[in-house]
């Protein structure tokens, strides 16, 4: 039988300072050092639940919202939120904080994928992920969603075929 | 009236030799270095589309298909698409090759989103970006249906209001 | 009236990735790089306590008895022992993590020291941390002792004056 | 018998300019990075006295006194103070620079503790370390003083059986 | 019979963004940054001639008229001139453009020589280079003046021997 | 009257360890890296003799017949040779060490240009360099020679005025 772990087990917390070359010359941080701290905090997470090493398999739509600073430090949470036979998804949550003036901000949330590899670099079974919490049981279920677009997006499935993604344009109608 | 600039103007195309501390114990390229050329390259598009200083404002849905290596050459190709009032779209390929056993593949395609600040750090208009050949009226064309998909992922669209994409899922039925 | 917080509330915890760059040629983990995020995470701690800008004072006696290698994931955690006047100790943890094989052992402990610097680069006055477990508490009483030894070993007191430190000896004899 | 070398053999002098991303928001230097150049500049000591692959074992306290700014040059000494039977003690003394105002000030000094490693990453003896001079004699001296404060500090002797150690406070009474 | 190739097959254009840690502390590119990139477009084009790992053989006489700012964008352009037995030499154009306010120069002009190297490191023999337009026929052919120059600099050929280089002395007679 | 300093004075040794990001796949150390090291070296060889901030202005033609391996220890050796109105000529020898197996060799030599900054980033006059042992004004006495070198390949001198250089060619007849 697969083997069964908490998501929460997974849970990997990170932070990092903004440094000088990780700003552009207003001294805000740049999108891609962003995107670079989220695939090795998503990377560990995935790693902790699967015990392999882990290659990125998709980076789901992330938007940039709040603008971060030089010298702010960034925290960033990830879990995953379901596993399927050799990926898994995990959710990251990026805070943003300037200590000097005590503001704290969530600046980006995101979704990214990633799959196990054994030490022949093959894709590997991983445990089933199970969640145990509301917040946990309702990523899980939007999992199925995500993934839907994922593969429509990676033109590997028809919009047609996609019933729980249709369902959230129907919900509206 | 609002300046005019051929897309082709903004074309930047950035060569990437992969070093070991952009590899996972495998050797094979960590995503979040691949995200963090890609904003690069499109950060410099659209530079070169709005002659200002330009922060990422969303990254969409990317997959990781191929496995890249050490030692692996990654060239990346990045244009703009459609400018907005403030914002553009820019769309990136990356190629990795291998070049002593003489391989090249597309290894992924992606569209990133900029906002154009003046020096103050204000978004600021941004000119009119002029599609001239089939593939960039194409491309032209698709940026508002993901333009509306960024929107319902960031919660700033309900779907039952996104004509564009809705089409996807009807012309399939 | 001075301001006081609890030493919970400059609780920090990061999580790297030993990447080649830092281990030498045997794939080991050099000191020299984990004494550098040693450094970052228990100057955020500091920063988080006095919400100013830090610069490290002094960093006590570390010793490296796990060999940490190449692919290893390495927690932090630091937490603020004890105020003085403009300066703050800093208690860090650190934890290496071979994850394939499912070990986790707790390579390291230190304190580091930390001034608050006002934004012309002078020191500052910082709250009084209050510890509230026992553990807390443990660690706030020993900062005197740990700082005698500091001040002696930097020239600054004679060791016939460190009557915390000198206690320690008594009290074998 | 057991190979001899001088400690002046081991000599080495390092140089480094103090880049963006060294510093903080007021660019001072940060104290891990300086620890970094320090274990690096040590070990190649160590290397040189042993001809073997090291491990850092143990950093001793270190205090910062100056604030060292972007663009400065720093200056690292290291040399071999003493050999154990598969360790080495190394005494480092770093300058700061100012050049443009024509400033130089001792900034640091430290004793880093490394082992040797065999190509399977075995401890292995090293030659025994002859001091030379009156500074070198001090220093092979007062290496014994030193490995009962790590000795004690890192838990592995007690207070009461550090007859060298003892001796700084009874000289004081 | 030797493999021959048009030199255009190893053009190879590669763009780099000035960062904070390319710059001394008046913000301008530092020459040896820039060397460093120029090494790299250019055995990327000695690979892409030769199919193999190549390693610097030589950097020929290099001028930095141009100050180059934080900020700006740099746009390098490398390509085969002419092969020897198993070496190869590449010509590099560099291009330094401020964006913001649409100003770009050419910045700097090169040669190196590259070696190929087989999977144990010996040089291995490389692909005739075949130039096509004018401007790749005269590179090709001064080729043969500046390998006589490296020749001289580097001791290896007496200056009496350098035919094609004592022509240039002897046309201005 | 113009200020003098001996060439002495600017002498400056730096030490580097070759690691993994600075090497290709083969494990040699990549030609750029070492450029970025000498560049810096000199650089401030440069800055010591005129106590000013530099650019570098010309790099002389450098090559590379040893393969330097992952591991090895640089030593990076810097003195101004000759200064001009506002330029200083600065000569480098680089040591490659491999400390197990105990081998030393020299590397490369190489000769780099800079010319003093004042803070507004004008060029700015400095101080004579004087030679004072044999090596020095031998230096010194060649720099004339490979200034008109350096005009002639930047293009601004005529190889026909260059009486200096053609002493060369006329002394082998």
């Amino acid at each position: 039988m697969r083997k069964q772990k908490s998501v929460k087990e997974s849970y990997v917390r990170m932070t990092e300072l903004v440094l000088p070359n990780d700003t552009n010359t207003l001294h805000n941080l740049m999108g891609g050092r962003m995107m670079h701290w989220m695939d090795i905090v998503s990377a560990i997470a995935a790693q902790k639940h699967s015990n392999r090493i882990v290659v990125t398999a998709s980076v789901d739509n992330v938007s940039f919202k709040e603008s971060i600073r030089l010298g702010n430090v960034i925290t960033l949470e990830a879990q995953v939120t379901r596993s399927f036979s050799t990926s898994m998804e995990v959710h990251i949550t990026v805070w943003a904080e300037d200590i000097p003036s005590g503001t704290k901000v969530k600046s980006n949330e995101a979704y990214f994928t990633f799959v196990a590899l054994d030490e022949n670099g093959k894709a590997v079974a991983v445990p089933e992920a199970i969640p145990e919490n509301e917040e946990e049981k309702e990523k899980f279920a939007g999992a199925l969603r995500r993934r839907q677009l994922r593969l429509i997006l990676g033109g590997r499935m028809k919009p047609a075929d996609a019933n729980e993604l249709k369902a959230i344009f129907e919900l509206e109608d």
